[in-house]
């Protein structure tokens, strides 16, 4: 109870700059500075005040009461880490429960304000925030300053491990280069500025690296692009002097990442022209542009260029891969005789396949958290074992292991699904229907303009005859030696208008999920080349990138069309054509045995 | 030349309107104020001061020159027609083509004044123009007098044809229900009152029919559905003693159809509330509602409420397919005999298939214009064979056919494409890949809340692969006894948010297009009913509804999966056992034949 009662007094501390601050409200969301995926503890705000540690969530504090609004993900955890503290937890997305604006609308009364920090919110999303609120007769108070950094006292500080070079080797084409693709783009929306504030789009931008944020190799930063000059806005304790002198060399000036504000209410002294910012920008940030800039919003030309891969960072995915293949080859023979000899969990597991890959040259980590589930623990889609949950692998059902890492050269994301010993008869025929759909998609053929949306069905139509569909998408952009999820492109029933184009990568993971029974996804990346051009245009298709093989154990083969099995079959003689010279005779043997054709 | 002397003057007359009036320029499109596809010859104002009798086009007249913006399909024929008269042909969406504003803005001077008639451009094609001519420092000026009415001499008369009741037993659901199903579906908008001007949704809207528009049988009105009272604004001479009884007896008031703009100049002294407008009503009646009466734009109910069929209207369009497929059995063994006997052409074959199903029960004429297109005729899309373009049948190539009906329990669309000899190896290889889209989307299952675009892949998959497209959409609704094309659901490329829902009714007609070659065309006529209802919620397919053979002399068995193939047999055996009852012996023999099972 000592922590329930800390959140209380933290709440009460809030309270207090609230009324100074007049405010009747103030909502503190999951999200930071630079609208990632994952957050740096420094900006782990929302967790602090609530006591709620779930990666979504946002809590919403009034004088006198507070809700937490969560996922389904999250009931049972929230319920728990809140109790005692004074928040209610409020059930997002059940049609019960109301949104923020809408209670905030049923509590306070007309004229109040509301706050939130600008730096932390999204322009996008405040600015639906300020409608939802106006229609509740609330008025939203954006601060441009951390209402956190003096209640906050042993506040984490933003972390100052060193940035790194990303050889031109790896990347393929000089940071002047990628500058010279942004003004050039902006210049068509007449902007002659803008500023990065997404880290990966920074990352690529100037071919730096970093490792602030876990599992995604980018650096806390800002950067402005203009006719004037470029400034990287970053805490200078990160910056080498080899990075200085690289930066220098490519007309980068460094800035503390703190004055970036200040710089910004003196802009029009030392720019011309308009400044491009993202709808994606914070909202502190549009707020400060707009005041002291001619401003435009815009998407970031950079998320479409770095979607787009070039040829070295194409040949550096493919070499990825094989490293990564290798050690998956390793980690599945490995645990063949693992799993019966016992003693091997979910969480063990995950220790292994990171130790075979950490071997492989150029490894700089897991590109995203493992999920390793065991029978119905693999139907909860965003499954993470932890010694609480963990569970021993038995000679039966399915694993399903979801796992990445990030290579100097390219990034991974693979899904197998393993039969570990017999299976019911529904769980080969839900792989089997995974593999179609599967197998469908990889192989389709479309013509220039597709967008990822029209070809989502070919991966869920032999489950849907059979009445089954997934929840999630069917596949996500993936950076190089960056984010394991990027857009803009993607592959998913709602719809998703960027076109795929030759050069992006996107995965391709259907599943099925039974609760309380099995779960099985089965995902390769891959890679958009040209197919042929006609008299009826442009027509693209799919080369897979992942090569490790697809566990036949679990297939139904007389499910398969003639078509299908030919695929699979030509799949698993790429990879033991690939993989095998990085391995060893037993293991090329395993391999052999895994890759071998289905036969009627 | 006399023609083009004529249009000299009528250029010149209106010419002088427009300087009387102080306008630049007018801009005369091929619409009506009911926006519909077909347009009565009262409305054909473009045909008449431009000359040029093509569907689609606009005509831009200024103080001293006169453009014709038209699309590839009629480049030749405008080109012609407009020869001598001083009009210049602008050839839409070609790269080189200037959009008509842009042109204005070129030629014109800022703050000059471009005239149209509100009561023929929708209010969004207004509202886009409005915002084209100001980008261009022009001025749009909303006329709701028809200027060409003291101008156009002989102007065809608005047709005075009766109007008919369709009964209940035909629309399974009385007027008065679906007046209040549309004041509730408004009611939600916060309106209370809403004034229908699209003719298939009066004619739905209050259970009847009329022939004032070629192939559809809708009557010219607007229908005021209020709080107050309904009007139906029509031509008193088409109103039967019958039909006014019966109108009364619905609680729907006659007023005459010029009488709407003045009953909106009092529309708040009558009426309580707002009134909704479409979006795709016309300029004038949006104009004159925002003037006299609250008013919000939003899409009308009535398209999504009229798109799902009632059961007394599915089993129609069950009753009527059967009909509809007796007729082409016999006009198609006619044509197996007749075609090698000589003296068949394009067109007499379509006046031999209007003959039979004219011997129909319940015809009530065509759905559209037939296509007939033989050999590299097909490949021109819209193609419609005229005496001029006619051409003889033979005994080799392909026949495309798309044709449809109306009978007083539904209306028919339906492609066949018939192999009159022997065929090339691309002919049969095209019309394969055709077949097996055709089957795929037939055949799907998809959840509840899939659009059109989710399944259009389906369709063409197969030729894709092969580096062939279509550039025309997959499928559209179709109207019960009423229009061939109708909203808001299609399956298409481009996306369409509408989802599919039981009840609606599509087309599945993928096709190849080879100029100079041939044209493939494969098309039915589909009904979206329920599948199945798991755990993961409730799925749909379709009931083929279209009941005629696919000419199995095309295909290529071996390109078929085993899967196609059984859903080919399947439809056949279908077929067959559907239109038995209702053909004599030979007939019966001839369907066999056609439907009898393809084996490997």
């Amino acid at each position: 109870m000592e922590m329930k009662a800390e959140i209380k007094n933290r709440l009460a501390a809030l309270r207090q700059k609230m009324e100074m601050h007049q405010l009747s409200a103030f909502i503190v969301p999951s999200t930071d500075p630079h609208s990632g995926e994952y957050v740096p503890e420094h900006w782990e705000t929302r967790k602090w005040i609530s006591g709620f540690t779930g990666s979504a969530g946002t809590a919403v504090i009034t004088l006198d009461d507070a809700g937490l609004w969560t996922d389904s993900r999250y009931f049972i955890q929230a319920e728990e880490q809140l109790e005692g503290t004074g928040i209610r937890l409020f059930k997002d997305r059940l049609p019960e429960t109301p949104s923020i604006t809408e209670w905030l609308g049923s509590i306070l009364k007309k004229g109040d304000k509301i706050g939130i920090d600008g730096w932390v919110n999204s322009h996008q999303e405040a600015h639906a925030l300020q409608n939802g609120l106006a229609e509740n007769g609330l008025i939203l108070e954006t601060m441009t300053e951390d209402i956190f950094d003096t209640l906050w006292e042993d506040r984490p500080n933003l972390p100052e491990t060193p940035v790194f070079i990303l050889d031109e080797t790896h990347t393929g084409a000089s940071c002047t280069e990628k500058i010279a693709r942004i003004q050039e783009a902006i210049a068509k929306n007449g902007a002659s500025a803008i500023i990065l504030s997404a880290l990966d789009e920074i990352a690529w931008t100037l071919n730096l690296r970093g490792s602030d944020v876990h599992c995604n190799p980018v650096f806390i930063s800002y950067l402005l692009i203009s006719k004037e000059g470029h400034t990287l806005y970053i805490m200078e304790e990160k910056i080498t002097d080899e990075v200085r002198a690289y930066l220098e060399s490519q007309q980068v000036k460094i800035k503390t990442y703190s004055r970036l504000a200040e710089n910004l209410f003196t802009f029009k002294d030392n720019h011309e022209g308009v400044l491009q910012i993202s709808p994606l920008a914070n909202e502190a940030l549009y707020d400060l542009s707009s005041r002291y800039a001619e401003t435009i919003i815009a998407p970031s030309p950079v998320a479409l260029m770095k979607a787009v891969k070039n040829e070295t960072e194409q040949d550096g995915f493919r070499k990825a891969m094989e490293r990564d293949g290798v050690a998956l080859v390793k980690f599945l023979r490995w645990l063949e005789e693992a799993v019966p000899a016992g003693n091997e969990s979910e969480v063990s597991i995950d220790k292994k396949l990171y130790d075979f890959r950490a071997e492989q040259a150029d490894f700089r980590g897991i590109s995203f958290d493992t999920i390793a589930g065991y029978k119905e623990h693999a139907a909860i889609v965003h499954y993470e074992a932890t010694p609480e949950t963990d569970i021993p692998l038995k000679s039966e059902g399915l694993l399903l292991l979801d796992s990445g890492a990030q290579y100097l050269d390219g990034t991974t994301d693979i899904t197998r699904t393993i039969a570990l010993g017999p299976l019911t008869e529904e769980e080969k025929t839900d792989y089997t229907l995974v593999l179609k759909g599967h197998l469908q998609l990889q192989n389709a053929h479309f013509p220039a303009g597709t967008c990822g949306t029209q070809l989502d069905v070919l991966a869920r139509l032999a489950m849907w005859k059979c009445g089954i569909n997934y929840m999630h998408g069917t596949g996500h952009g993936i950076g190089h030696f960056l984010c394991v999820h990027e857009g803009p492109h993607q592959i998913r029933m709602n719809h998703m208008p960027t076109p795929l184009e030759p050069g992006m990568i996107v995965t391709d993971e259907p599943g099925i999920y039974k609760a309380g029974r099995h779960g099985i996804r089965i995902e390769n990346t891959l890679l958009i080349v040209p197919a042929q051009e006609t008299e009826f245009g442009k027509f693209y298709k799919f080369e897979a990138l992942t090569l490790c093989p697809i566990d036949k154990k679990a297939i139904v083969t007389e499910m398969l069309t003639d078509e299908e099995l030919a695929w699979l079959n030509e799949y698993h003689q790429m990879v033991y054509a690939r993989l095998c010279p990085w391995l060893n005779a037993e293991e090329k043997e395993w391999l052999k045995e895994a890759t071998n054709p289905i036969k009627r």
